[in-house]
């Protein structure tokens, strides 16, 4: 019950953040095709961002499969996870508005990079709850996500885009996209091992 | 349970889609009843995009009934069709404001015609997860839809209300209210099949 | 079922119109009290609006546990009822940014008036659907509602109060506060009679 | 049942509440580091929020773990802990933009003040529902709650910190935060009474 709750709270907040996204999106100026072009970066930003927490939802799907219990740290591992991801509408509307300028695209890295950590940092202390729980001997998760290193893999694109980002934006956007579709590939070990 | 959080998740966000256009009504500039029909035209487009949600989460709702797994494939297929509903505050929005011009009126149906398209991928990746698990034996879902006359209907209609809109968008009105009016009768071979 | 997915989706619309209408409240142009004071009439009529919808979602909540089936005609009859709840904000916003004025009185009313109406033919709905699959036998929620004199009372208050804002809009106000009274006395027949 | 319904209603607003204030975040004016920390004192009163709300939820969420049933009384004191958390977007913009100027500052102080009396009520109308259903004998709440200190030691914060405001705005801030740390350290009263 206590996870369904957390489940609830948490598909609240994605579906609220992917949502509202929209709302930046300002109504064209005039009534013609070149109007509503002129927002191109915006439509993309919205996309890429819709795409994020799109995964954000998938993965956390498939994380919550693995835990029978939550504590107090769980909880706000996943505030936490959803902090970051809830400014994830403000970095993007500052990097669709600059149409992909240099700082915006380095702010929407760093708030990409906060909120992968984040989710580690969940992973991490669902993995000690389980390891308390049993005395030491099992964590249903660690033995499902073994060295996560999808996730390593992704905090590293987004430390370097957000580095390369300084050199050229273009960089820091490919590298942004290769966490995208890293994660797009839906987590099989997880939903292997647990025959889902 | 994994189709439950999938509804729930998609009525968090049909539920925010069709609550927040009423942010793009703009408060009348005076305190008269010309002030107020002033927006008439956002009024309407308010209505009808209400409306055509209210249809998707209604055909949502009776869809799932006939499901009783969801798989990575049937996740990101739902998602890809909230995308498009995301977008039809957007696309209401400038509508509205444009008093129903040609290019708003266009866009508005690809915005519908997308979401559609969306839809139909959802039901086959369903019917597919379906067969695969039964070994190619059978679907619930397709022994309900059948050959989903309904639907093709319903892509052709907004396929000739975006072509004809650039003749005189009334026409173009006039065939995405075709939909809504086919759609809102509700899907009763679903339900009669399931005796719901 | 079914009914558990209706009653989610009302949640999350009753729960976002309640809450979005704190975007309408403009930040004060200055920092002390008197610039805090310049918006008071939108605060009250926010106050007013987040009373009506917890109504609303109160009596919703009642009305549903004597509810086992939802049918098409049900669905639709809670979306009708949604549409004119998610008008609310909108009204509430011209209500608040008039001061009062006559027109927004009236056409807040108008709001309040529809809902209710819509409110009725759920109501109405719900009944019909369960003396049809009792073969005319026997519905639960007309048993436990009786003669519904509260709702045409309230009914009777907004048409009221409706037509005597053009004499006084202060006549206007104390009839749609009269109804906001009358309900937030939780009906009780229902309550007793369901033993909750 | 009720009491999942008055949950899930509880978490839709707090996610909408936690979620809307990144819309008061203006996009920064250019596209350079020190544009975007123009509006640091938002990002301070955001961060600040969104703890607070976090808190509430998580201590929601405990406090359901104890209660059974939900009356009348309890749905109501729950709309009203509501209506002082929907405000705090409100205060917290108006709090943000002043850059932490003194009224501001006090009203911010207002709202998280009434939100915890209005917990206290809630808190004090589940015992009383509970004590009335077991004849007086027994509440679980109470039992669990004891003495509530923290709830009371929160109240003298919040209205110590608005006084002095008066006196320096930083004394404001310290007393608020004091509350914030407070509360983060989860109830282990509740938590370990009802060995979750």
């Amino acid at each position: 019950m206590t996870r369904n709750r957390l489940e609830a709270f948490t598909d609240g907040v994605l579906a609220i953040v992917i949502t509202i996204m929209v709302l930046e999106l300002p109504t064209p100026p005039g009534h013609e095709w070149h109007d509503f072009w002129l927002a191109g970066p915006k439509y993309v930003a919205y996309i890429l961002s819709f795409i994020y927490i799109g995964i954000y939802w998938n993965n956390h799907h498939h994380l919550m499969h693995a835990v029978e219990r939550v504590d107090g740290g769980v909880l706000w591992a996943n505030m936490h996870l959803l902090f970051w991801l809830s400014i994830v509408p403000f970095t993007t509307a500052w990097l669709g508005e600059s149409h992909g300028a240099k700082v915006p695209t380095v702010l929407y890295g760093i708030s990409l990079f906060l909120a992968a950590i984040a989710y580690t940092i969940l992973v991490q202390s669902i993995i000690r709850e389980q390891l308390r729980h049993s005395g030491g001997q099992r964590s249903r998760l660690r033995d499902v996500v073994g060295n996560d290193s999808k996730g390593y893999v992704s905090l590293a694109c987004y430390a370097a885009g957000i580095g390369l980002s300084y050199v050229d934006v273009r960089l820091g956007w490919a590298l942004y996209a290769t966490v995208a579709i890293i994660w797009l590939v839906p987590d099989r070990r997880v939903t292997r091992a647990l025959g889902d």
